[in-house]
């Protein structure tokens, strides 16, 4: 978690200045399931992401999400890899009667991507297609795969795009090349001023997406 | 978890049967990390797993590995899939700083894992050697993989069967294949008297093991 941002009304500051926010493992192992509710209570209508990289059998995974639905999130990220039968389907089904979204992972912004992930990756995207799904993380650092996610999936899956500010892609980059939303974390939670540091990544993203926009028009 | 074996009492004369305790993100989300130190610190020197089935960044995952080791865990599950470099390779790193035992899923009990992820089982397997992991997860629903893992793996690396009792496989059955431990979940842990169960379910994995043993001798 932010060094700086740590309590309830800086993070309700931060968060009102983004379309959503994510929450994961090292989060809820430090600070605890409470937290995590009050984050989440704090976001008002905002997408709140809980972001465990869901990857186990279907009951196990459906069983997290009846308790993530509790703490009050609207949307769970899930491996692709983890296999539709007796694994997402059941997730799927769990999520659609709770009314919550899955996104799923088809690729990972870390180098080992490519040993095993990327080799499946038009097969996670038409998996996706599939089942559904509501949204799928493709990352900045791959920006031809958000190209091939946008022209395989159409625009009725969204793409969430990580990987932008600390792991090297630039901001505004993966909404160039066709995601709908950016992922921002370390970014604003290590800087010292997140607040200030936020609003200057969210004029650079404007600036950024501005410009290829024109130069693409 | 149970519905009967809730509190730490019964937990610790249930876990005090078995080589050791295994939780997961179910249990994290609905009780918090103070429950799972409290099963860990009831545990005594027995094998405590924390199966939050790591499959993130490496940073992500070595900072859920700090906060899992800070709770009392000494080995912790992830998945192969996630890869080795900027993935794996930093987790491992980190749990031979905290001296925390890493084991690698290799294949999954349900019928999805199938679809992707058994379709990379032999890399996985050598991935495992090449990084000299604790041990692996391989199901006892899948017993061909078990003997095959038994056979690249040696007898340096241990294996871990999850998938008997509710999931299919009989009791016994991942031992006799070749495996070194079998994990029982929801067989005991649904059960009205949960401690009779393990006790009756470990008289049944003594019969058949040693019949197998006798058999094969």
């Amino acid at each position: 978690m932010p060094e700086v941002c740590r309590n309830i009304e800086c993070l309700k500051e931060l968060i009102s200045k983004f379309d959503g926010v994510k929450v994961g493992l090292p989060l809820l192992l430090r600070e605890g399931p409470g937290f995590l509710r009050e984050v989440a209570e704090n976001a008002g209508e905002r997408l709140r992401i809980a972001d465990f990289k869901l990857a186990d059998i279907g009951d196990v995974m459906a069983s997290s999400l009846e308790a993530i639905e509790v703490l009050g999130y609207d949307a769970v990220i899930a491996h692709a890899f983890t296999g539709k039968r007796g694994g997402l389907e059941v997730l799927i089904s769990k999520a659609r009667e709770l009314d919550v979204k899955v996104i799923l992972v088809t690729s990972m912004s870390h180098e080992g991507s490519r040993e095993f992930y990327d080799k499946h990756f038009r097969e996670f995207l038409e998996l996706a297609k599939e089942l559904e799904i509501w949204g799928v993380i493709v990352p900045a650092t791959r920006p031809q795969l958000i190209s091939e996610a946008r022209s395989v999936l159409g625009n009725n899956i969204r793409i969430l795009s990580p990987g932008v500010g600390v792991q090297g892609a630039g901001f505004g980059s993966a909404l160039c090349n066709g995601a709908d939303y950016e992922i921002i974390g370390r970014s604003v939670l290590r800087s010292n001023k997140p607040i200030e540091t936020a609003e200057e990544i969210l004029n650079k993203v404007k600036e950024v997406v501005s410009a290829c926009r024109t130069s693409s028009a």
